[in-house]
């Protein structure tokens, strides 16, 4: 069976994901890949109307928040990424399983292991190839968001700091599979440094792009 | 601590939950409780918001289906049910933690022991006090369900015969707090049932009605 690739950026608000997660869709796009980039929560139509609930929806218990997150991984995983690798897609995703972690676990103060636990049961046990967590100070990833801010932006940066402490955490228990880029270099730079480690991961699959 | 009364009404479409449910609303309103009626899934702003993608949002993966209706479930029970049972009031809900088993665990085929894990984390472990499964023949409840019908009210039959049966198995495994009443009868009569079981329940809490 053919296999693809998965790669999913990661990090707190403002540390430009969106921006790295386009600039490699285009990337392999260039390359006359066969790419699908999606993000969390969101990425189906079901998807991006659970994402309205958590960002529009108002205060809510933690759980209920961590369980609207599965339900839409879930939806994503088993509709699109799955079927997509599956056919040797490539796939890029504008956060992914590590967001409960560091959010909903790290942030929100549940157990990482429960958080964990129920992780496995919407992914199938599926994990990127390659996760980018692109980090930066708190204070400084505030200053780059402008414009109104969401119910996740308006948290305090205590919260924020315990979420970029947990994607560190999480990112030395698995250095070869998640790499931590420093996103306060210029946007260029950071990508320079994303495509240096896909190419280097394709190279040991056999694929030169 | 003073600690309310919970009673649930299930049941697979057509049954008439509603109406009983609100039949014995009434019914502790005249009596001077402070009752709250709620259903699932539902009861909370953000629920009914979760209701309205699980109704209308079109085909769903079945676990993406449990995960919306336990997210519906925790914010209920956190927010609504479990203070107000601390403050010693009345709950009456159209539909719990059985409707999962029902329908996600028989209907859908999820294994039983999986939704039960998880009804666990939604609930803190809160079960009704009494439970009482309106049940009817699937043909005959399909015949009282009149106008457009909803998404699950479109599943064949076979579907509710398996939401039906885990029902009833469900009833078996626990006579004293699940009651099962033949939703067959006038309603009138249906009620007379749930109150002799509610009555003779209080009674054992040193409670006349």
């Amino acid at each position: 069976m053919k296999r693809g690739l998965f790669i999913a950026f990661e990090g707190i608000e403002g540390v430009g994901k969106s921006t790295q997660a386009k600039n490699l869709y285009d990337f392999f796009l260039e390359k006359g890949m066969e790419v699908f980039l999606t993000r969390e929560p969101g990425g189906t139509d079901l998807g991006e109307s659970i994402r309205e609930i958590l960002i529009n929806g108002g205060a809510m218990h933690e759980i209920t928040e961590l369980l609207l997150m599965l339900a839409s991984r879930n939806e994503l995983v088993r509709t699109k990424i799955l079927p997509y690798l599956d056919k040797g897609k490539y796939v890029i995703s504008d956060r992914f399983y590590m967001s409960s972690l560091a959010y909903q676990g790290g942030g929100r103060g549940l157990n990482l292991k429960f958080v964990n636990r129920l992780n496995k049961i919407v992914t199938a046990g599926l994990k990127p190839d390659l996760t980018f967590i692109l980090d930066m100070p708190v204070d400084a990833s505030f200053k780059r968001k402008s414009g109104k801010r969401d119910r996740f932006e308006q948290e305090v940066s205590l919260f924020y700091e315990k979420v970029r402490k947990t994607y560190l955490y999480l990112a030395k228990k698995a250095p070869k599979k998640v790499k931590i880029i420093d996103a306060g270099k210029e946007s260029k730079e950071v990508f320079k440094e994303v495509l240096f480690y896909v190419k280097q991961y394709l190279l040991t699959k056999g694929v030169i792009l």
